[in-house]
């Protein structure tokens, strides 16, 4: 029994009225609602004794039957979430600061991308899925400009379209080993006859070993060549194959940053002093390296700007190309809609991948990674246009409602409170960190992390760890000042639990 | 000028008729007609003396700034296009035998599946889509009964659903190596020291070197583990790393089969003991090996259902995985709903892979196949539930239409057709083979073959290759006798033309 009598009473409505909407009769308005009318609650409500409730757990153990459940936090009541809040089948409103592990960026049941949902345009492109790259649709131009080229990174004039985080990497991993394959060459895609016929045999030189830096603690994707970049944890990789690419360190830094800045500016010139030493003797050449603005899977680990700029300079000097992967920093929620603009580059990245909140994934590019013959880099769909014209709706709303302003503000106003807190919950917590609302702060152990969550939870806010303590928020772009009032309430009743708990006086 | 007079005597309709179907007024119905409305045409018509038509162009350079665009056929017009045809940017309506490389399964603006695209709740899943390992709906486990379980092939009870046919593949090697290493580990996940620390590295015994066994001529996919196994075209593998992995020959059948079963049957024989050699004697040892029931990509390469009972024996003995890969093959057209259900084996398949027609893709598996721990095979969607529910769809016409023994009969009666025309024009084309509408001829050149399939086109036919030589026939399971006398018909008219240039009288 994790619920108290003092979450109860902050609940501000009675048992009734929280029976009421368990039973799909949440005010405002009765079951027959439109979603599109659904009214966000001023504050979350928690109506079972555990997470995964009862209905949870029944519809649960039906999908277990078929699909590996045992990552489940909760089934979701979609028709029922709204905004900021998740409804799960109990009918517990939780205010959501994990999103779809990152995925959701302007609420539950928005409005503009219900209607986008219900366009004729949108029902022919799921009843006529195209092959994109041989049979696009007329207006296929018209979405790309739409959805994806008005907020395209500086410098970057294509985009790939396809359809997660991971294939958009291994895509633009593709197109960095054809490019570098092609400058070696002379400049030329005539293969010779041992090219040719080595390929079909997996050997160089049509299949060369050439690699792909990646940093530790870089998250990239669970596909093979992927997988092969990815280095935060070792239960995504284990007992899989993998190519023999390096991996160079990524700054550790400590907080708060005005503390430790020699110690940081140090720490940051090692591994760049690093990787420049392993593109230089790595014995297997490298194509390109690829790097996450912020590291996010890996247990969200910055670098300041400077090591970003320094990073491209050695990338130039040493005629590799720069991946910056921003599938999970993408759309705004660091305060800028892609974060490598605040390094303000020289010169811009050779490619830029996104997935999770843009609902669709791809990878920006120049003309120049675009390969000399047609069908090198291809596939089938190459993403899907139904999921493009939910970019569009979200670039949109995103673009209108100044939605990249508003969490550079409200993630400025949560990180003001977050700091003073660590330092009071300092048992707890600590090296609060980031921009916008991209912010995290580290448990002091993997178990308090874990009771923490768990704890928030009950208090009716559903939050996400990454790393091996830190603790990710991750809200919608819509988050609001009110929303974080909500949250600090429910923190700060939750660190007094600890507090009571682990220390009491 | 290809179009001649033959050609447009035969469409049987004015010239008008068809300036007015270009331009957006196609009887029956006016421009306002909703697509679930549309009538199919009687037979193709086109109007541009080329396709691409200078709508498509127009379409095609403004797409090309942004994308690459040098394998497009034509921009499609999926607001007018209906059930077998596809109509173009220009209003040309061709009866569609490519189908969005194979992908398209029971006709353009299917009512059904508009319907489908139009309800609430897909409204929902396209507005709030969920990270399905973490927050499914409560209602997922009904989908999957629903959209995948009532198709399931006998004997695999479990569903894991994923984005496209080169990731379905994947994620079935990474199943496959995970069973294979838990095995030889004694059934436990419980890591070495030196397995935790050197998965980091990239290299063993973390990073296992570990293959899957593909065969000459498999297509499996685009990205780096499913192109490792891809040994169709050198052009889709040259200047990218691949996995130093085995591949077995895949038999060169002749036809027609019944004038050369013995060296056919010697053909199989040689291949599978070379397979078996290749089992024993690979100094990478194979957790699995991956085929598909008829090589499509690598040109309609088909083996008799004893070389798969066989295969399946050879793995059993030898302790390895069956991955049966139904990204072409899957959803009926071979004339039965998985084409290795033709095979007849004692031992199911370890697993089975979809995409294309099932509209979502995924892999099937017995719960072997799940690893002890979670998030092992793991990523944010999962796939996407709003195709799911056009999966859903999709399947329910099929059952209620009976489409798989349609596309059964339809398939006999075009093949029955085929056949005597190969040999009266023998020049041209041989080789007539396949099961249900999975079918193919090869071309007796290259150069034959595009010409064939151009000239197809102009006469209101859209067709495409597989391999060096062949023409495949991809229609959808909802294609009528009616469509192959169409088809025919134009056929003939195209070998006359052939005849008449490269060999006349």
């Amino acid at each position: 029994m994790l619920r108290n009598a003092l979450s109860k009473a902050s609940l501000g409505r009675s048992v009734s009225g929280r029976l009421a909407s368990a039973s799909g009769r949440h005010a405002p308005g009765g079951s027959k609602r439109l979603a599109s009318q659904l009214v966000e609650p001023k504050q979350p409500e928690v109506v079972t004794d555990e997470i995964p409730g009862p209905q949870s757990k029944a519809a649960l153990s039906r999908l277990g039957l078929l699909q590996d459940t045992r990552a489940v936090v909760f089934a979701g009541d979609y028709q029922k979430s709204v905004g900021n809040y998740i409804v799960d089948a109990d009918g517990n409103y939780l205010l959501d600061l994990h999103c779809q592990i990152a995925s959701i960026p302007v609420g539950y049941n928005n409005a503009a991308l219900l209607k986008a949902a219900q366009s004729p345009e949108m029902a022919s492109t799921l009843a006529n899925r195209p092959a994109l790259g041989m049979y696009p649709s007329k207006d296929w131009g018209s979405t790309l400009e739409q959805a994806y080229m008005r907020v395209k990174p500086k410098g970057l004039d294509m985009v790939f379209t396809t359809a997660h985080g991971s294939d958009a990497n291994e895509l633009a991993y593709k197109a960095a080993f054809m490019y570098y394959a092609k400058t070696r060459r002379g400049g030329t895609e005539g293969f010779s006859a041992q090219e040719m016929s080595s390929v079909m045999d997996n050997v160089p030189p049509g299949a060369p070993d050439v690699a792909i830096l990646s940093f530790t603690a870089g998250f990239h994707g669970r596909t093979f060549g992927a997988l092969s970049t990815t280095r935060s944890k070792a239960i995504h990789k284990l007992d899989i194959p993998a190519f023999r690419w390096p991996r160079a360190p990524f700054p550790q830094l400590r907080y708060p940053l005005d503390k430790y800045s020699e110690e940081n500016a140090a720490e940051e010139s090692r591994c760049l002093a690093e990787t420049e030493r392993i593109l230089h003797d790595n014995p297997m050449p490298i194509a390109a390296i690829v790097i996450e603005p912020v590291q996010s899977e890996g247990g969200d680990r910055h670098a300041s700007p400077r090591f970003f700029q320094e990073l491209r300079s050695i990338t130039k000097q040493h005629d590799v190309l720069m991946i910056v992967d921003e599938v999970q920093t993408g759309c705004g929620a660091t305060g800028t809609f892609w974060a490598h603009e605040q390094w303000a580059l020289e010169t811009p990245p050779d490619m830029v991948t996104f997935s999770k909140k843009m609902q669709t994934a791809g990878f920006y590019h120049t003309r120049e990674m675009v390969p000399d013959q047609p069908y090198r880099n291809f596939n089938t769909w190459l993403g899907d246009p139904s999921r493009a014209l939910m970019t569009r709706a979200i670039v949109d709303e995103v673009l209108e409602r100044k939605l990249v302003e508003q969490a550079r503000d409200t993630g400025a106003y949560l990180k003001s409170h977050l700091e003073p807190l660590a330092i009071r919950y300092f048992r707890v917590f600590n090296s609060v960190r980031g921009e916008g609302t991209f912010l995290a702060f580290d448990c002091t152990s993997a178990e308090l992390r874990t009771e923490l969550l768990h704890l928030m939870r009950m208090e009716g806010v559903n939050m996400g760890g990454s790393g091996d303590v830190a603790v990710r928020f991750r809200p919608m772009l819509t988050l609001t000042k009110a929303h974080v009032n909500v949250f600090i309430t429910r923190f700060e009743s939750v660190l007094n639990k600890l507090y009571q708990k682990h220390w009491p006086r």
